[in-house]
Parts: structure tokens; sequence; C-alpha cells
């Protein structure tokens, strides 16, 4: 390095530069020798030159041999010597536009989640608690990765780690009834991105994508940012309703989640799937199936998913490991028919090369040694523990006013206030969070329009618990109780 | 759990299952009781209760009070009983189409890279060598990371953990004279997925991209998804040549490595940098300049990114750690302008919520500590010492046959043979894979289209540097003029 980082020669070469910058050393100004330079600043003659041969490699000045050192012609900023400090100014200029996937998403009007204040008891869905991480286990085979660095680390296969597609192979043909080769899997960060793959590869601006209402917002949203019109479909105690699509003629894709509907929780029957695969074969649709959080049937053995019944190649699988692990470790995979893979690998490649290195190889080894299975037994007695203490709470405080859906499975249910009319539920909501709870109005998970779906059902929240100490259920329902009663209360004056 | 994996009531479940799936129960027969199946099977008739709820629950059957347990209607696949084995034949079947994003992902051939053996010296640009990972700073922050986990684990800021973006804040201020806001900052999976933000989100499909040619091919890739119509912008020893953008007349956006022209190795002066300002301000153009491994410059002080000159907000700065660190790590950010913060910050959450948690942790300590700046420091000399060592063995081996370009910074160079038309630098490389040495001929790095600028220029090759030893430079450059003299013997004894 001629000239270095707190050199000696370094603030003379920020003057020089500075100065030819704001127009304060015009075009063709010669500097001083280096001899001349040398002596007037107390420098050596090597560190001015070293200067001089830096700013010409920059091309703020120019040296020729008897010419001496000049300022380089066209090096000031444009409309220099402007005042100092007009840089933070705006000045009028040109805007380039935004595409339209860019206008979409800037519209998006997303709710930014801040963390709730400790005392709130927030039923929000999502989280996981941390003392649930397999720490142990999870760093001792990241230990064991980081021992078995490769000594070339180059850019790595774009579906994933060759270890890692081979033990979901194994895991989702046991877990799930889901058998494919590894060549179908592709490792992806969190299902999200698998979500965005399926907008970006499967749907054309003005396609029309059908998805359950109510649903999995941050799905819609992909979608629309890609341009679709969302068509809702109806969902009941058994999920989608598939005499529903006949008012859907025409989707190009369909985003369901077959095995525990978000958030109602219904679990489609093998009729139902039958005649959502005859369908999508009709209408020539892809079906996305989301099995986000298959690990915690509770009540009875995981049945297995759609994409196991699909002998067209018609459905993508999309699974996660953030309800089991962490929704922060963004690891997430799918199932591809074998037409899909070649184009999905292609974008995933495009998009971000492929998912980090290290976290694969730990989860891997997680999964080969059984580790991952033992954590995901305990946890699910824990996420059971947390289950049972909310119902019994809401069993205690709320007993005859409201009913439990989608408690059977998964890590959150609905709670539906019998009598009470869903155009209140965004104030309950309000006021429950003035007695100290979060819980999240089922409105929100529908898609805007006015919905024949939504109009006359009762208000209704949504509670995930997976994120709460068993011991917070019953004070957070009971407040909920307490914000309920103060909603008929005023109701009643007000009437 | 009913009916448990591996437990006695599985096979019975899977038997009745597979018989209503395939069509062997038709819709409506009758089941045994409960009591009558137990006894044949030797099995508790609460276990088989339970087979017969869960099946009931899945919808393959209907349990009816004094009805009994009948197959359910519908259950069965479409087209069953087919025979056994069909499910991997193809049917004639509905193809729903891919989008255009996908069809144009799917016709892109991208080279697939299997790693070299052993024994051949492989010039390849991009891998780092594994024992210049800094294991040991890494793990330690990594442990510090682990034991502070989170009570309660949730989706992220999408912009990027807020530590790491205070530490990248300063870093680049010092670093590379690039002055912003934390709020300006978003972390992401690697530069690829900063150029797949800014295709998606800046650029309509056939719009006019401007990219320097040659250049960077997966940018390159990353726009023609997009839809983009893709300009070549000459380059020269000084970088992108402003003159030419003179045939671009409506770019919406320009793509450059201003600081070390990939894969020339030019260094832009002041004045073209300015000139490329006005061009896009006056062109209502973004500019994204990828500023790659500007930690590399050998011979002078790293000069300040052009995103320092901008003040009209045209500049998205792209910086990468996947030059110092490793490319398996998947981290890279933006320095966006204020008006694109929203929009992106949105499209990240979409596209993925948000980069990993932990190796940002990890990373905001790194360079916190000074432990990143020590690492580039001492990377530094090690790149040198590869450099030198290659440098050498060009001397010592093609001395006055080759010119080198683009020495003075990175981690690759491109060696010109004088004498060579540039037809032949295929060739060239294919006999240099038979001496056991693969480098990588320049024509690969030129958009596809016979491009004036390509015409007329000596064969050249790329070598990469980084992710080699010292010592095997020597041997490497040996067998490189092994080919050359094999190529110009053949030639001679063809003429």
């Amino acid at each position: 390095m001629l000239v270095r980082q707190g050199g000696r020669g370094r603030s003379l070469y920020d003057e020089i530069k500075s100065s030819v910058l704001d127009g304060t050393y015009l075009a063709g100004t010669a500097l001083p020798s280096s001899r001349a330079c040398a002596a007037e600043r107390g420098l050596s003659r090597s560190t001015v030159s070293s200067v001089y041969e830096q700013l010409a490699a920059e091309g703020f000045v120019e040296m020729r041999q008897g010419a001496g050192t000049r300022v380089a012609a066209g090096a000031a900023v444009a409309g220099a010597a402007r005042p100092k400090g007009a840089k933070g100014a705006r000045r009028p200029r040109v805007d380039p536009a935004l595409s339209s996937i860019g206008r979409r998403l800037e519209s998006l009007a997303l709710p930014v989640r801040s963390a709730s204040a400790p005392e709130v008891v927030d039923f929000v869905y999502g989280p996981l608690a941390g003392r649930d991480f397999p720490t142990l286990a999870w760093t001792k085979a990241a230990r064991q990765v980081e021992r078995q660095r490769a000594p070339v680390l180059a850019y790595e296969d774009p579906q994933g780690n060759e270890e890692l597609r081979a033990a979901l192979r194994v895991h989702l043909a046991h877990a799930r009834g889901v058998f494919c080769d590894t060549s179908q899997l592709l490792v992806v960060n969190g299902s999200q991105q698998a979500l965005d793959l399926c907008a970006r590869l499967l749907v054309e601006p003005g396609d029309t994508v059908a998805v359950e209402n109510p649903g999995y917002r941050m799905a819609h949203h992909v979608f629309e940012c890609a341009g679709a019109t969302l068509r809702g479909v109806a969902v009941d105690p058994q999920g989608l309703v598939p005499a529903d699509l006949a008012h859907v003629p025409d989707a190009r894709l369909i985003y369901v989640t077959p095995t525990h509907q978000f958030p109602m929780g219904g679990l489609m029957t093998i009729r139902r799937r039958n005649a959502l695969l005859e369908w999508a074969a009709e209408k020539g649709a892809w079906i996305v199936e989301d099995d986000y959080d298959s690990e915690y049937r509770h009540a009875a053995r995981p049945e297995a998913a759609l994409q196991a019944l699909d002998d067209r190649g018609l459905v993508i699988y999309v699974g996660t490991f953030s309800k089991t692990l962490s929704p922060q470790l963004r690891l997430g995979y799918m199932v591809l028919p074998h037409r899909l893979v070649a184009a999905f690998a292609t974008a995933k490649r495009v998009a971000d090369r492929h998912a980090p290195s290290a976290p694969q190889r730990t989860l891997a080894r997680l999964l080969k040694s059984g580790a991952y299975d033992r954590h995901v037994r305990r946890l699910r007695r824990s996420q059971k523990a947390r289950r049972e203490a909310l119902l019994a709470a809401l069993g205690h405080y709320l007993q005859g006013q409201v009913s439990v859906h989608g408690a059977s499975s998964g890590l959150h249910l609905v709670v539906a206030f019998d009598d009470l009319p869903s155009a209140l539920e965004e104030e309950l909501a309000r006021l429950a969070l003035l007695e100290g709870v979060q819980a999240y109005p089922l409105g929100r998970f529908y898609l805007p329009a006015p919905s024949a779906s939504a109009a006359g059902r009762p208000a209704a929240l949504v509670l995930g618990y997976a994120s709460l100490e068993p011991e917070r259920m019953d004070p957070g329902v009971q407040r909920i109780a307490r914000a309920l009663h103060r909603l008929r209360d005023r109701r009643t004056k007000g009437a």
C-alpha cells in the first residue's frame, strides 16, 4: 500500500482529493513539485510521490513527464464548488421508478411487530421459546461441522447439502409418508422462500391464485406481489371446502395447509384431498402444500401429506424447521415434482446461490444421529403442557361462552366468542391489550375484500402458545375474560 | 397419539388405508366390528378402535352409531384400482406451465461446476482456502452468541440484526468512505441476493439494463431472468468506458464494479465516476455498485466507493463477506438510497423473512471486537503471497508472451496471450486441462452476442488464486505454458 490508513501521507492525500472534488483546485491546476511539497509539509519525498501516484491512479491528477502533476479535467463533482454540507440537502432530481413488483411491495402495508412488554402475555403465533431449542445437541453437532471444514470453501449445490437431503428423504418417508428422491429436494431459507420461488416460477402477473380464506397472510402477500389475483376458498373443520372451488374457474395455483389448516385448524379428509387433486388436474393448477407444523398432531398419528396421494406431479410440498428448532434458523425445504426441479434449482442459484452451509450440515447430523427425533418428542411434550394449560384456563374462565377450534394439533388455537359478532373482535383485542394480553383477531387472517364466509361469523381470536410458559396461560386467559366482560358491560350500558 | 409409528395397530391402519386408496375396498364396504377384528388379528379392542377412529378422522371411513364402520365415498384415488407400481409411470397429464420468469430460468444454461480432481491446479475464481477461515475467532464468537439465546425466538427485523448493522456502518465509513444510517443497511444472503432484489424491484420485463462487457455473468443472469434486455458497455484498464454509454440510450439500471472491474481489473478514475453519475442522473437510471473485493487493493490504499460520490441517491451499494470469510456463509449487505428502503425491506421479508440470526450476531461480534480487521490484514498477506507466487511463475514461464491485467488488486488476474487470437482460447483451456490445470477463457465473461469489443482481442485466461496454495502456482503456470506450446506446435504443423 502506498498511502496507508493513518500513514503520514494520508492527510495530504485527503486534502488534495477533497480540494479537487469540491472544485477548489480547478482542472489543470499544477500541484507543487514533490520536492517542494515534501519540504513544505515536512514529509519525505517518497511519501509525497506515493500520494501523487495514488491520486493519479484514481484519476484525480495527471502526471506527465516534464509537465509535473496537474489536476485532471472532469474530476470535480458536478455542481462544485457547492457549499459544504449540501450533500444531505435534496435537490430536484430524477426519480427512476420502481418496477411493478417494487410498487406492489412498497404499497404492501405489512404489520410491523415489536416485542411485547414482558408483563404482557403475548399469544403470538410464530415464535418458539428459547429454552425449547436443543442447544446442547445443536452446539455439539455444530462443533463437529466446524472441525471438518473443507480445504476449499466453494459455492455449493444450489439444491442444498447432499448429506442433509439424504437425511431429509429418510425423515420425510418415515414421518410424512412422502417418498421422493434427493434430487427432488430443494433446501431453502425457510418456507417463506419456498413460497416466493413458487410465486416467481409458477405465477404470471394477472393469474388467479386460490388461497384458503381465512389463511396464512404471508403466503397471500407473496402471490399478491407476484401480481396474482387472489381468490379465497372457504374452510370448515375439515379444512378447505372443495365445493367452493367452483367459484375459482381458472386458477394457476392453489395454496393449501391440508394437515392443519391455518389458522382454523381443520384436517382435510381423504375425500376432500382427492377432490382437490382432481380439480387441480382438470384445471391444470399447481398445488402448494404447506405442511408447516405436522409434528404437533396431539391426538392422532400424523396422517400422510397430500403429496403422498399425488401421482401426477401437481403437488409442491413445503416443510420447515421453524416450528421445531427456531424461526431464526431460516431453514426449510421443498419436495418438487421432477419436471420442476431444473427451473427451481436454477432459480435458487440465481436468487442467492444456496442456503448457508454450516447450518445445513449441523442439521444433517441432528437428523442422522436421531437427536432431532428425540428433540421433537421432548418438544411435543412441552407443547402439550402449554396446550393443556391453555385449554384448562379457557375452561375455567370462559366455559360456555366460547368454542375452541383447532386445538387437536399445532401450536395455536382459535377461540370463537359465540354471542359476539365478528365486528367487535378488534375492539375486544384492544381491550385485552389494555388488560395486559395480546391476542389476534381472526379477521386479520381473511383476504381484505368483504367476504361472504367472514360475514355472520362470531368474533374470534387466534391464540398461539408456543413461546409462552404454561403458567402464563391462566393470567392470559383471565385477562381476555376481563376484557370480554368490559366489552359486554359497555354494550349493555350503551344499549 | 392413537396409532403410533411402529405400534401394533400400524399395519392394520396401513392395510385398510391402502385398500381404500387403491379401490380394493369400495365405498360403503363395511369393516368388521372392532371386536371381530381384534379377535382375528390378535390385537386389543382399544387398538382396533383407535385405528378406526384415526381412519375416520382422516375421512377414509365413516363411523355411525348402530351402522358400524364403512368405507367412505370418494376416498379412493381416482382411476383406482390401478395396477400396483403404476405410480412412477407417466400418464398423459395436464402440464401447468411455468411463468415467464420460470421459462427464462429453465432455459438458462448455467455451467455446473464439479470440484476438480486434487491433482488438477484449478485457477477457479470464487472459492477461498479453508485454512484462511478465522476458525478460532469465529467459533469463539459463535459460542458467545449461543450462550445468549433469547427467551423468545421470534422472526427478526427483515433489514438484519441491529448490532450487525451498527458495526457495518462503522466498518463502511472507515474502510470504504461510505457514510450511511443503519436504516439504509439491508443484510442479505450474499451479494447474489442483493442483485436479485435489485432486478425484481427496479427492473420491468423489457427494460434495458447496462452491464460491463466482459463482466460478472451471474449478475447478467439475474437481470436476464427478470426479463431485461442487456446492453454491454466496453471496459478498459480504467474500468467502464463512459463514452460507450452513448449506445445505451434508455437504460433503467446499470451494474458496475468501479473499484475492481470484474474480470479485467480496471479501477474507474474519478472523472469516469463522475461521468457515470451524470449519465445516470440524466437518464434516470439506477446504479448498482458491486464492491465485491475492495479489501484486496494490493498496491494502493482502497479508494472510496462510488457510492461516496453520489448525492442524488442513485447508487445502490452491494458488499459481501464471501471474499474475506467464506462464500458458504451467504452473508452480504446493501446500502440503499433512503427512498428505496421501505420497498427493499418488505421485499426481503416476503422473500425469506430475514437472514439467519446466529451468523449475523457472530459477525457483529467479530466486527466490533476488531477480530475481523485483524483477520483481513492476515488474509491480505496470505493472498499477496499467492499473487506474488503466481506473478513470479508467469514471469518465469511466459515472459514476453503474455500481458497481465488486473494484478494490482483482488483475488484473480487476466493473462492475455498477445500473439494468439481469442478464437483459440477455448482450445488453449482444453489443452491446459489435459496438462492438469484449469483456467477460464475470457470469452465466457462476455455477453453471448458477437460483440465488437471482443473481436480482435487476443486470447486470454482468467486465473483466480485465492483457494490455491502458493507452491501450486508454479506447476499450474508451467502446465499452461506447456499447453500454449502444444497449441502453437499444432498450428505450425497445420499451417
